[in-house]
């Protein structure tokens, strides 16, 4: 931020000096291709791709908290199901969104970041963005759909085909892979146990090539949502730091969708309407898979400010610290609830991995917004909300086995609010979206922000949830979505996946000295031998 | 690439320039705010905070290694509980050492860096640093408790209050909240198996609201112990790079003091006062933790060069690689010494873990002060020293069921002596803590710097052991420590935390077709007929 | 440290300086030590080292990955066992590469990187490299045997002696020792559930200390493949960017070698030669494991680069992308050819997990010099491929328990060679090992290129398998290979490790009341009293 003002400034008077000086020499010196300021530029432009890509890795590596957490927190005879699903949705997702996902969400990205309208841009006008990663002019340039400010569908970056040589479009490219990778993995959550492996390959598209891409663009590509304060006046736009919205609350929507569509596991809910705990396999798994989401999260909050330098970093380091005090945050107050007021009075150790994971994804969207003490108490908020919600989905007999519409939903929900609430004003946010002022909170007077949040809100309900379930009644209708109660009943390993999770020890059998000597290979009579 | 090429046309045109000038116009155009000075302080910035911070990253997923460690080598019937403590210590420690701890460490912070003296600070006058991120002056200066040059208490900064827009203490926050973090968890693993979860709460807030505080920044805080060689000349004062004494070694005696008073788990002492061995329930888990400790670690010790320019990159290089030759060094020497003389004579896994832990341990504080092959020697040592430690503290019939004493605190004093031992004189690190000469040990003719090394030693295991000791007492006197005998055969997993580590799978019971088709939910009765 | 003091210095002594001259001073002030430009050579330097040591940390990482890859698809009474090998191989490589691997790998390195001829390098000559990681003159240049531009050995830096204070090259050594272990692990995969601990340990020390930096040297350290392209005029001489060759295929070839020498698992293969699956233990470790990787493999590839500015960065993002878009690809390849036409028309899991790393391999040697279609390409045979080497070895009654033939050496072998089709001259790819011209494949005219990658295979193939097959005939001849039949049959645990992976829970046994309080330890009785 500062940095691109100084670069200008620099360059600004340098040639006025070397004019007065009568001499042509500084140029070709601090020329565009040498000289330090060049040398800066590139120093910038890697500074921020480093920090933006390392961010991306440890996104990736989330991928094995959630197939922990959703795998621990779920049946033994499902065990190879569930790890696969987590294992492929990454596989699948990677081919889907570099084929079509990336063009339709950036294909026609407009700027939407900070410093936009400080270098020029005419209000009303599209530019190219984030600035952060270098210059993209000409490049995902080509919305498919838009109407003046009101950007629906991007059309250019298919298969990248034409950005192969901007490396800032390409990094950009791997971070919103991993993000909409998120996404994509919240719903295997709770269709777990009991979806067809080949629904969950379809999902897994949908999902990857036109569903994330078209909701999330409207918010991150420069689609209508974020450009709601220049068109409309409200606040910044929609604002959302990491993605409460675009990346949890999506997953949380298509969650529900498939939650609703699939129908609750057999045994989950009682003729009287009451519901069985129906208890994950292992702890262990289930923990060290928070612990990695927790440890990943740092790349994804942080990560999000794309650069790190200047107002960048500064954005960045805050974002850290408000993830780190909101997870922790949204933890104590889930195990202090559930010991205090849960059923079993104790300090339920799935509840409170749910607390911090709640707290992490309310944190998403304000993390770069908010003091340190309105990161403790969004996480707090956050360790409760997720405890009700639980209760909530459960009356409505909607059967979620690893809560992750009660934490990517409903936190996701909370994470774009509490930015209209609590963002503070930090003049490092000024011109976000375009709009000249910082990013304003209802507690800093900010009157019209907390209207953007709520269209935030609103329309990824409306299409994340709506078409998805239309999705999913195809899927179902085409019996692809849910295994027969069989299947169900025996586990989804063997039927679906050809092997257990945990298999006994294969041993050889009836076998003697005669039978190990007569084995091919040369070395087992050896062996036998040896053991005399 | 392009860089060297371009630095080397700069050199040779700017002369010209200068020449041709004659005029003044250099301070303008490098002045504070613009031009490339400014740009290179903002970059330098970044990028000691980027090292810095994603070193803090690392540490925090140390916490999943320390669970898996913890959780590996107790017993099934412990596993949530175990892990739980393990997760819910970095969410208790994260708020209490956000309202207190960071206040009490660091609020009255000294300079005690490199370049300190160099910079133009008066002896016996107070600064504030570290110089690496960025400017503190005015913040973190208000000492609680200060006699001179002896540092006691700090007394600003409790809740972050007043350092709100400073990200270079913001990230200093996370980095030093992760350390106490590491130490926190420390004394869970003495204690496993037989702690309350409410003792292991109350533990948690202990050492991250005071204790850790209170005695980490006499060391790092600018506290007496660290101030030792500019008040009464002893070497740099206490030197220690990473935390071998303010983490493992306070970690370490809190274990110490906790395991003496919650005693032995039943049946760990047979009546002749042998020793029974109480295997833990997973290898894998075990192992799996101690090498993600390992990957941490590298967060640990290079990160705690605080930057990433000049001498301070030079020293996290060095750390990094002398880490890995210790922690390497440490896992052959104590596998060789069970192989050779153990009592199973076999190359025993949970030896060579503690081992690659000791060495670990070991190299912490000596990590950027000493030459390769003395790693390896300090790794050595440590890899021995822990076999013999754990025999010691089963002599004394102390149970530790996973080593937590023998590593973290008979190695942590080993690794704090051995800066006094082994320092190399680097120039890198002249003016450390103040005094203008390089860190220099016994072997390289620096006669007092063992001095300032022992009192750290004897300071941290007065205070940290002593306080708390009488802190468990306190706890054990109210009943608030140990479970009860019948809990403790049971497992703790049911009574305390209400579920088990590995439950059964739940299944339906009774169910017929009926029953299916009665379920309420949609999809129920289409999923049996699926079946069909 | 050095940074700020020379900015404050430069901000003061320049106007005077400029004033009072009037002559041609500036060459001092802008001299190697001070001024922006040493400034900013201290930054390039740091944001390199920073990229490729973070790069390291990620690639150690890995080792938990290999655990659990080879620990998850063998069998329970085997993971003590299988998990020790992947603990201690890096402990025990580590320091067998600082003995002698280092040495004789980089011991006379020659410039093997871009811009080397630009740089003045005379065709003929010998230089010191990488030039991203600070200026090597005079270390690492003394090599033990070389005929002309054929480098065979090195002979320098055996202990670091020597280098101790250029942190170019401490970093580079960690980044290098961590590429080794990845090499020196592989084989523990294709021996494992058989091979004695101490024929591991031996194997580790050939890999470590000999046969790995014999070979690799060749490719990567100045060696007589690498040069081909100056020599022999055969495109830039081998080129290999992060290893599909020197890490992959020699592992590889290693444990092919390994597999043919200790002969198959009791019970593997039938006696009408037809093979039996022998399942591994645990689908969430293996799945666990193979996420893991992935991660590391970000670190392993871009991190290759060796430096992040300019053409370095460009090629460090390029090679992240293909190596997300290969890995993918690769996983969706296996899944879907085995549910099309597997065994049982089902998504796999063990080859669902090998065909991500497949292509992770295959990618590995031209991740930084393909397109994105390309990685797909690349990706998709590799998942393919993995799938009829798997069938082949079988064939060939040669029993690799975790496939790693199929994935390291064959996927090995078709990543080397993809480099001579698919590499796209991209123009930072010039000056490669010194030649002026870009790296060029067959489908982009590039006529020679494939002919030092076949080179390249061969070379490998016939020294790393050929000496390793001796090797290991030794090993056997001595009785050191592989374990008894009885100890086969029972596991490997308890006889060779002293303990089994999951020791059922301990108890004490006949305790009653009276027991309890005979105790030793003063609060048993306290902990019974509390129980009533």
């Amino acid at each position: 931020m500062k940095t691109s003002k100084r670069t200008k400034r620099w360059r600004i008077l340098l040639p006025l000096v070397v004019v007065a000086l009568m001499l042509m020499v500084a140029t070709p010196v601090f020329a565009q291709d040498g000289g330090p300021g060049g040398e800066v530029d590139d120093i910038t432009l890697s500074l921020n791709i480093m920090w933006m890509i390392l961010g991306g890795f440890l996104v990736f590596f989330m991928q094995a908290g959630f197939a922990l957490v959703e795998t621990g927190f779920t049946r033994n005879k499902n065990v190879a199901h569930t790890m696969l699903m987590n294992m492929m949705v990454f596989c699948i997702g990677a081919i889907g969104y570099w084929l079509t996902g990336f063009a339709f969400q950036f294909g026609g990205v407009n700027a939407a970041y900070p410093e936009v309208a400080r270098l020029g841009v005419v209000a009303g006008e599209w530019a190219h963005s984030p600035i952060t990663l270098g210059d993209w002019t000409g490049q995902l340039a080509t919305p498919l759909l838009r109407f003046g400010q009101f950007g629906i569908l991007g059309g250019s970056g298919f298969m990248l085909a034409g950005v192969g040589t901007n490396v800032g479009i390409l990094a950009f490219f791997l971070f919103q892979m991993v993000f909409m990778d998120t996404a994509a993995t919240i719903p295997t959550g709770s269709m777990a146990e009991r979806i067809k492996f080949i629904g969950f390959v379809l999902m897994s598209l949908w999902v990857s090539m036109f569903i994330y891409p078209l909701v999330a663009g409207w918010i991150w590509g420069g689609g209508w949502v974020q450009n709601l304060g220049r068109s409309l006046g409200l606040g910044n736009g929609a604002v959302d730091f990491a993605g409460s919205g675009p990346v949890h609350m999506i997953g949380g929507a298509i969650a529900l969708a498939g939650a609703l569509v699939i129908g609750p596991r057999i045994g989950k809910f009682n003729k009287d309407g009451s519901a069985n705990t129906i208890p994950g396999h292992s702890i262990s798994l289930g923990v060290l898979g928070t612990i990695i989401l927790f440890f990943g999260w740092f790349g994804f909050n942080p990560g999000s400010s794309l650069g790190f330098l200047g107002g960048f970093r500064n954005l960045a380091v805050i974002a850290a610290i408000n993830t780190l005090l909101a997870g922790a945050a949204g933890g104590c107050a889930a195990m202090t609830y559930m010991w205090l007021v849960g059923p079993t009075k104790k300090p339920d150790p799935g509840m409170s991995v749910n607390g911090i994971l709640a707290g992490l994804v309310a944190i998403t969207a304000p993390c770069a917004f908010v003091a340190g003490w309105a990161a403790v108490v969004i996480g707090l908020i956050a360790g409760v909300l997720v405890c009700w919600a639980s209760v909530w989905i459960e009356k409505l007999k909607i059967d979620d086995p690893v809560g992750a519409i009660p934490v990517h939903f409903f936190n996701g929900v909370w994470g774009v609010l509490a930015v209209g609430i609590f963002a503070n004003g930090n003049p490092d946010t000024a011109a976000w979206n375009g709009v000249e002022s910082a990013v304003t909170g209802l507690l800093y007077g900010g009157s019209t922000q907390i209207i953007a949040q709520t269209i935030e809100v609103t329309s990824i309900f409306v299409f994340a949830f709506g078409l998805s379930y239309v999705f999913f009644k195809v899927l179902a209708a085409f019996k692809l979505l849910r295994v027969s109660a069989e299947v169900e009943l025996q586990g989804l390993d063997l039927p679906e996946m050809g092997t257990l999770g945990y298999p006994a020890d294969w041993e050889p059998s009836d076998l003697d000295e005669k039978d190990l000597q007569a084995l091919p290979g040369a070395t087992a009579k050896k062996a036998l031998g040896a053991a005399d």
